[in-house]
């Protein structure tokens, strides 16, 4: 089991305020996100400039595409992406697409994707997945749980990568104890924290406490 | 029955050749909508443009939101859009928490969405839905079909206004008569062809033909 990796997701409305958030916690980090939100805002320039301060990080375009995924992958690897999202309810078709352009697809799960519908991305030679709580379900009260980390752990078992996301903070992670997560991904819990630099930190140390360097 | 609406998507992938694919047409259609390649690659700032241009038309984000809906709506409201797409596996929270901020939230039918779930959109005031064939199933040689007109029925009988889109010609429209369609959405059949102004009055001859002014 490796030691998971620690990604920051971006999610600002501008540029300015994303890259003042990601600027003194990037390199702690193992893989930086331009979150949708800031996509949308912002367009390709916010990955462009993601690539232009980290050049050696992996850098991740969540677009959550769900069409045009060759016209979509193309742009954000020409901006400098590694990986692209795609929404588990893009076709195959749409996900093989997007796989050409860039180096991997990580399929976002959200509603009701079902373990068939995931065997055919693997099937595709898509094996990265994002297992889910959704921002609006989390204010809404939902929190990490016995389900959820039942179906991490079944994702696993089939062969995905599986990153999680949603509310993570540092005491959550010692619920996926002994589940081989490829990767934590948080935004306000680094960025939202009144020290961003010690709260990284604290994520990447809980992270090789409990899987070891 | 009412004259559906004629709605011209812009996917270009840079905000020049979408404002030159507009300018000349705009005029023609009933609804201009900013694409969500060109929103990704753009941002807000295409919102922005079409408002500036079109300010009487209604403008559509097509964001197809998949989480953080309140605050990608309210982006796009700020922005200039008057309505917003947001993916069908959205969560019932996140397209509630959209369409408190647009006038109008479109649920965009990708995947194995069911009609259980449509009902509860319709239960949470979401009234508008988006049937599509994905441009890559299109690419992949799928067309319109019984499947799909049976679909398209079925969410109107539900109390949907339905628009339809992809890969629509001239020559589609006629698949449709009889049936009550809110809004025909097209991008490259008016921006792709030799005359886009005679492509978009041909589209609008044709719609008033089958359902009258």
């Amino acid at each position: 089991m490796g030691r998971p990796n620690l990604q920051i997701a971006l999610d600002n409305s501008d540029l300015p305020t994303a890259l003042a958030a990601v600027s003194a916690v990037g390199e702690i980090v193992d893989i930086v996100e331009a979150g949708t939100v800031l996509i949308l805002q912002v367009g390709d320039e916010s990955v462009k400039c993601l690539r232009a301060l980290f050049p050696e990080k992996i850098i991740v375009a969540d677009t959550k595409c769900a069409d045009a995924g060759g016209t979509v992958a193309g742009n954000v690897r020409k901006a400098g992406a590694n990986w692209m999202t795609c929404i588990c309810s893009a076709t195959i078709a749409t996900m093989k697409a997007a796989a050409k352009e860039v180096e991997q697809i990580q399929v976002e799960l959200y509603g009701d994707w079902t373990y068939e519908l995931a065997q055919k991305w693997l099937e595709a030679g898509i094996t990265q997945a994002i297992y889910h709580q959704s921002r609006d379900a989390l204010l809404a009260g939902e929190t990490w749980g016995e389900k959820d980390l039942t179906a991490v752990k079944e994702l696993i078992k089939m062969g995905f990568k599986v990153s999680v996301t949603g509310g993570l903070e540092v005491e959550t992670l010692k619920l996926f104890e002994g589940i081989d997560v490829y990767t934590f991904i948080t935004g306000r819990g680094i960025t939202g924290a009144d020290n961003p630099v010690q709260a990284a930190t604290e994520f990447k140390n809980e992270i090789i406490r409990i899987w070891g360097e």
